[in-house]
């Protein structure tokens, strides 16, 4: 999608710090279209497999779907005791932001047109634990496989990367004392990996933003 | 636990391939305590967090844990539909390959000794996708993370480890269809990576059997 063509993207998370950076990088040459559990043209939450099969229905035809958004617990270890998929302290991060991007990937095939991308996002701790953070790195290196996987047997040319922020400079104030030590990275950087993504065209890759 | 102790470890799957190897490979040196779903001296359905709970308290003081066993659906992605995390195709490797084991980790956090380690089993599929193994890829690579994550909180100088086989030559007749072109490995080779993590001293590895 290097040739100028104006795509039509499905932002899923456009009112958070990235899903701006997003917004921002590629509003001005394609036509994003945004999309949020309280806010956007069009309503998601993608906790909810039916809310994402409705949400992809009602945007019709698009050439690329993103997602800048996913939930997880933070909880030191020694809090988190065995339990069920459903009751687990790893429910949240399992049921949000893993198979919430995976049903949006699913669904996003019947919507996107030949070629079109799908772009999750994991994050640094895929790689890099810390202390209370076991669900996040359990999750985003869920997501980075099923990325890996799914991009060799999507149909139509579909392709699907991740893209792996570390921390961002704008959330230091919240995340900081998580992150001691942590080299934070402005949204915007975070942005260009979703151009890569979006207007590239590899498939099964994370980008990482370190 | 290089000093020749004799270690108590805790086998689940021991009845199938890879657990018998780990017998074989440890059991001359170290007393191992067989567990499995349907046989073993000890009773254990890793997809049930009470039945992990109990087979822990029931066994008692025990210097590593070792699992063998975990299943995941194989599917092709074409058959995969956005779903619940409990209604998912997902859901059998959610529930059993990765809750099963994390849960088998979170619960031996009590019966280990000091000093003790946790064996995981991932696979090859982690960082090498298959048609139709998006579930495997999915929870493998969740393993290894949950692997990384929990290393670096565990008390008591605990340690986790897992390992990664690739397929086994004794599982050609049954999988070889899926792994064409993959070099098979004798299940004795992965007998002796569960050997390094359990006699070793590394925490937070993956030991890959290729």
């Amino acid at each position: 999608m290097a040739d100028g063509t104006r795509l039509r993207i499905l932002l899923v998370g456009a009112s958070g710090t990235i899903g701006r950076a997003v917004a921002a990088e590629l509003g001005a040459r394609h036509d994003i279209v945004p999309a949020g559990r309280t806010s956007g043209e069009v309503r998601i939450d993608i906790a909810d497999p039916a809310s994402i099969v409705a949400a992809l229905r009602q945007v019709g035809p698009i050439d690329a779907v993103a997602c800048a958004s996913g939930s997880v617990n933070f909880r030191p270890l020694s809090a988190i005791e065995p339990a069920s998929v459903t009751d687990s302290l790893y429910a949240l991060g399992l049921a949000n932001k893993l198979m919430g991007q995976v049903n949006l990937a699913l669904a996003a095939r019947e919507t996107l047109r030949d070629g079109g991308s799908i772009t999750l996002i994991s994050g640094v701790l895929t790689h890099t634990p810390i202390v209370a953070g076991s669900s996040a790195t359990l999750v985003n290196a869920a997501i980075e496989g099923f990325v890996r996987a799914a991009a060799i047997e999507l149909p139509r040319g579909l392709r699907i990367n991740a893209v792996s922020p570390t921390v961002l400079s704008e959330s230091m104030a919240a995340y900081g004392p998580f992150f001691r030590g942590f080299e934070p990275v402005r949204a915007a950087r975070v942005g260009l990996a979703y151009s890569r993504s979006i207007e590239g065209a590899q498939t099964g890759q994370v980008y990482k933003v370190p």
